[in-house]
């Protein structure tokens, strides 16, 4: 298992070179590094002496890249999809479609990239995982993805067996289901074996979502104030999603006092403006980037005091709307919704209050 | 019908503060214009002087303002996926699962900000719309879903027919939807009145981004190499899914004879270091956005001399695949795929050569 790094902030602030200073640094260190470009740019290119190809490469001693491309990952995986029907299917269907002639869809980008992610992460080859992202709320969509697809699939799946509509349609299921797979069928679609490993898939990334020495952000900012205001909003929405923020990167920094007080209490580490043909005082100047565990969890349950903490950097009480139906608290702010799932101690337990302090939402059940 | 325009750059090149300028001079010409916002930022409150809300607003006469959130879409979305669920099964499903729950997953921004720049689109209560996006890949995978979502649909159409399990399930259709429509059931399921509406919008999306005077980008660019980088990748990219590139915005611009050259047939438009609270020379810079037409199309067909021109700027021959598989010819380039759907006089032949010439891949049947 990795340690999956990425930075945020708003474009321009220098989040790709210091990506590289950092894995360059990992790599120093005698971790084995990998380095993951998210777009093609030809700024990575010269910054690296070389461009990353959509196979991971060795450049140096530990220090491999990789440039995903979309279009590459999305060939790749539908051979997976075709091996998944034709162990389930009886007559393979997506065989007739190539992986060659598959465009790329809003989102596929993401999915196809988490997955990639947790590909490497799984292959045991690397300690770190430098993923140089967008860098924006399509990044914190990405690391979200297991927590709300999980929520999709619970939810749709108790509403679709409580329904009149599930009734009607689980006569048919099962007929339907003997033409078709050629694996046996037991009445629940979603106990399926194919339906457990996605579901495994995704308890795992929630897991190492929620694990900040497996997955962690960094802010990067300058001192003008539309890149701190949109690092500002980044921490908040990073929480959202459960991504824990461990520092604050002060790029081109003269004077970090004022800034250091915006983001306490994370550390805020100036990183003077560089020559970007001497790396090492760069690479010298980055702070430690395993100590996310220190910086505030954007969740914590205390089931003694019937408390759940999130941690909202950055709003208001006003714009974070919290409601609950049924068994789940929702939690809007930061353009995305966060459904908690509340341990069984807490479940089903009207909230009794909720209040905003030092950054904190403290729900009383 | 409005005009919809948006800029494309690296982050940090200024695509906010020219998307605001553009904004207040069609307003000053009279003309009633949207300016929608992707992504809260807090800059675009301190640019405007007002933070624009999730509704369209006027913040002088003819100027409109408004900002997307995902979130708040999709859960107006929803509402319209219980409308229609209401009028097509018999025992409503989705009406158990509340807007208000709903979490965003990748791709869904850029699905929800397409259809909402649709709906501001047909409401004719506006001549243009400036749209502020990401002004990356994830835009151009906005303006590229009507035309690859079509795809999916006619391919996948075609393989689900002809294939044996299209063949098996079939018979089946009949009866469940019987028992769970209550409209009447042709014997093909794309033949449905939800399933035509769905196909006539994505081809009113294809329509309008083939049309320059409908939808229409401009690059915005500084004289930093970097940024030069990118603005050429995402012209090139910009034509594989369709969308017109007219011109070219040079920021905080020196000397731009050399960027010139880079653009070329395009006009860059060089635009010096304003200060911000004085608008009205950053105005007066700006080029004529309404001149797309006469930039180069993505595509163009000649069916006589059995000729396809694909405009493929910034590329060299090995970055771009070629493949032809049944009726369709597929290009690969600038992570994108783009199926060609042949006019009838072309579809069926064999390509029978591919040359690059001025920027152009001119394929021969």
């Amino acid at each position: 298992m990795a340690r999956i790094l990425t930075f945020l902030g708003k474009g321009g602030v220098g989040r790709t070179t210091i990506a590289i200073a950092a894995a360059k640094r990992f790599a120093a260190q005698g971790k084995r590094v990998l380095l993951a470009f998210q777009e093609p740019e030809a700024a990575v290119g010269i910054l690296l002496g070389e461009v990353p190809g959509v196979e991971a490469q060795a450049l140096a001693p530990n220090f491999f890249v990789v440039q995903f491309q979309a279009s590459a990952l999305l060939e790749r995986s539908w051979e997976e999809v075709k091996k998944l029907e034709a162990q389930y299917l009886r007559t393979p269907f997506f065989k007739e479609v190539f992986g060659q002639e598959l465009g790329v869809l809003p989102g596929m980008d993401n999915a196809l990239v988490l997955n990639a992610l947790r590909e490497y992460d799984a292959s045991g080859q690397y300690d770190v995982i430098v993923y140089d992202g967008a860098g924006d709320q399509a990044t914190l969509r990405l690391f979200g993805m297991p927590e709300i697809l999980s929520w999709y699939t619970r939810r749709f799946r108790k509403v679709f067996a409580d329904s009149d509509l599930g009734k009607t349609v689980t006569p048919f299921l099962q007929p339907l289901a003997s033409a078709v797979l050629n694996v046996s069928w037991t009445d629940d679609l979603f106990n399926q074996p194919a339906a457990k490993q996605a579901t495994n898939i995704l308890e795992q990334g929630r897991q190492a979502l929620a694990d900040p020495n497996r997955v962690a952000a960094y802010l990067v900012t300058t001192e003008e104030p539309a890149t701190i205001a949109t690092a500002t909003y980044l921490w908040g929405a990073a929480q959202q999603v459960g991504l824990t923020v461990g520092g604050v990167i002060l790029n081109r920094a003269h004077d970090s006092a004022a800034v250091a007080q915006t983001f306490a209490p994370l550390a805020v580490t100036p990183i003077p403006t560089q020559a970007v043909d001497d790396w090492q005082p760069l690479i010298d100047a980055l702070p430690d980037l395993e100590q996310a565990s220190q910086a505030p969890r954007p969740i914590a349950i205390n089931v003694a005091e019937r408390k759940v903490s999130l941690f909202l950097p950055g709003f208001d009480k006003k714009q974070v709307k919290l409601t609950q139906s049924g068994p789940e608290i929702t939690i809007e702010a930061g353009d995305q919704r966060r459904n908690i799932l509340l341990p069984p101690e807490l479940s089903g337990r009207p909230v009794t209050g909720a209040k905003f302090q030092d950054s904190f939402l403290i729900i009383s059940f």
